[in-house]
């Protein structure tokens, strides 16, 4: 055996084991039946890929699509940073929701950048939402007559909203759900405890039934809460799909961030940067060219294949990229090469 | 000895202990100096009359009266009920203070009659603000054009500059200055750490510098948290003026409350209500007239007496019946029909 084989096999088997520790402890519910029944057509790319790890009531959407009946999709991000991969991910992922009858709401939360302290003022966070975060999300194909880009403290009844909610949710509540830490300020505690789930509800009020959100493991408490309180206030509890967390290119354990910005690729990235940032990603080979030919590379453990996984849209050129890897016959330079080459026509 | 006599000595030595007890915990400071040092016509008669029982850095907004400065006052109420005389002692001095040099700020709390489950719903919250708390201010004699209503909800900027105030304060903090049942949903503690100082501080956004914020003891931690926090944010701490509980008609040692209505005068009571309420109230002489006349009253312990001490504008008349209560001179029938004409002045 390989020291350096193991260690990335581990890493695969962590991961793996993660996830289903994560789905167990949440209640959640897998995705092998709904993908088994569910037509290709009907399936984003990231439900094929196996991007998408646990669901809730995603059934309910599914004959919503079935029927081509239109249904509420709200999932969002925090002004903090540019757009990266991790976001391009789940915005594509809602691109083709839209298509199958989504009425897409995408929230960007300058009110969690301010309490997180991820901006240095609150206004900072509104003037990067307004002025980056939304001119890019615009360029991405989204029909405008069915996509809504909401900034919380834009929005005039949201906190109306998030006081009435208020009165649905109790402190030991939520201080079990996220952990103290999390909620260790005032304007934390509203925002996770409120806020949020004014935001995921609020369609609602203006008439949307079921809604659906797609989120990240870490915001899984968001939609148990949300379920709970819509249970309360006689509305509907929303569905879920949790994504994977997409790879920092660095470390394929860990999320990627505009914290370790060598493990991100920005949609401002440019050429020479992409293709710089390639090439030093951790992969799922070993170094000795004789030891990857004799026992194979773990695609699971590759940042760079995880990058083919969510945006090469050829399903047959993925198929054969990963069992080439698993087999040793597929060479580093060679994934990387064309990669950068992908990456180049998804950013630029 | 008679032992009602011995009661209601007790009440009065009771509340004297609490407000001595409540300051020193607090770390107010006493009146006897500003009283001393502040020439008559500087202080608004609920001064004169002891109901101010503490202060913090009230000699700030005194030098600016003595100066013929503009400074600010803020102080408002939840409008979870109609105006009754204990709010109207509070407008009363702010009335008085206006006319010292104050620019007067009355945020109307519609979200914390919201948080609180004071009001069945927010919009019943802002809709008694506008239409009924708002036009009886209105009639109270204010300045308009230095006066200025708030309602919570309806102010933009609010939330944003709560947003900001978060960072600075933090949960422990909040957990023990208010106790944990004031904060046991996120919309309590989003309010009380946030909200209530943003209504505070926000008049010196706008230019304003010295602020006084007349309170009630419960409302000390907003104070005491506002200064905390003026001071991280590189703002002036607001003074504070304490003003004693106005007693409820039918126990001196409790609030003058909508939830008792009995015990409370509101200021849209009939001329029979306030007899009615009157006639029954609690007062500092005992029932035997004998004893009475032996032994004296003792105003400190009669609801009917504080009404006199807060309403009647004549400090010689009410010196006067204070000194007959004390020496039995004066008959509870006498104190009640003066009463009753006075209030009925007052409200009607």
């Amino acid at each position: 055996m390989n020291d350096e084989y193991q260690e990335k096999l581990d890493i695969k088997n962590r991961l793996e084991k993660y996830y289903q520790e994560q789905s167990i402890k949440n209640g959640l519910s897998g995705m092998e039946k709904i993908v088994a029944y569910t037509p290709l057509e009907f399936q984003p790319r990231a439900m094929r890929r196996d991007l998408v790890v646990a669901q809730l009531d995603y059934g309910e959407i599914l004959s919503m699509i079935a029927n081509r009946q239109t249904f509420t999709i709200v999932s969002g991000l925090n002004p903090s940073s540019g757009l990266h991969l991790g976001h391009k991910v789940l915005f594509d992922m809602l691109l083709e929701l839209q298509k199958l009858g989504g009425e897409v709401y995408i929230p960007i939360s300058d009110d969690e950048s301010c309490v997180d302290g991820k901006v240095d003022s609150l206004a900072d966070g509104t003037k990067n939402a307004r002025e980056k975060i939304i001119p890019a999300l615009q360029k991405m194909g989204f029909d405008p007559t069915k996509t809504h880009y909401l900034i919380d403290t834009e929005q005039k009844n949201l906190y109306k909203f998030a006081l009435e909610i208020s009165r649905h949710v109790n402190m030991p509540e939520l201080n079990r759900l996220f952990g103290k830490e999390a909620v260790s300020n005032p304007g934390q505690v509203f925002y996770r405890g409120c806020v949020q789930l004014a935001v995921i509800l609020a369609p609602q009020l203006s008439g949307s039934k079921h809604t659906l959100v797609p989120v990240g493991i870490d915001q899984h408490p968001y939609i148990l809460l949300a379920r709970d309180v819509a249970k309360k206030m006689g509305m509907i509890p929303p569905s879920e799909l949790v994504l994977r967390f997409f790879p920092s290119l660095s470390d394929p354990e860990k999320k990627m961030s505009k914290s370790s910005p060598e493990g991100a690729l920005f949609l401002d990235d440019s050429l020479e940067t992409i293709k710089r940032k390639i090439n030093r990603a951790f992969t799922g080979a070993v170094s000795s060219l004789g030891d990857h030919l004799r026992l194979g590379g773990i695609p699971e453990a590759c940042s760079v294949f995880a990058l083919q996984q969510a945006f090469n849209s050829d399903d047959f050129e993925v198929k054969n990229l990963y069992d080439r890897y698993v087999k040793g016959e597929l060479m580093m330079s060679e994934l990387k090469e064309t990669t950068a080459n992908l990456l180049i026509k998804v950013i630029i």
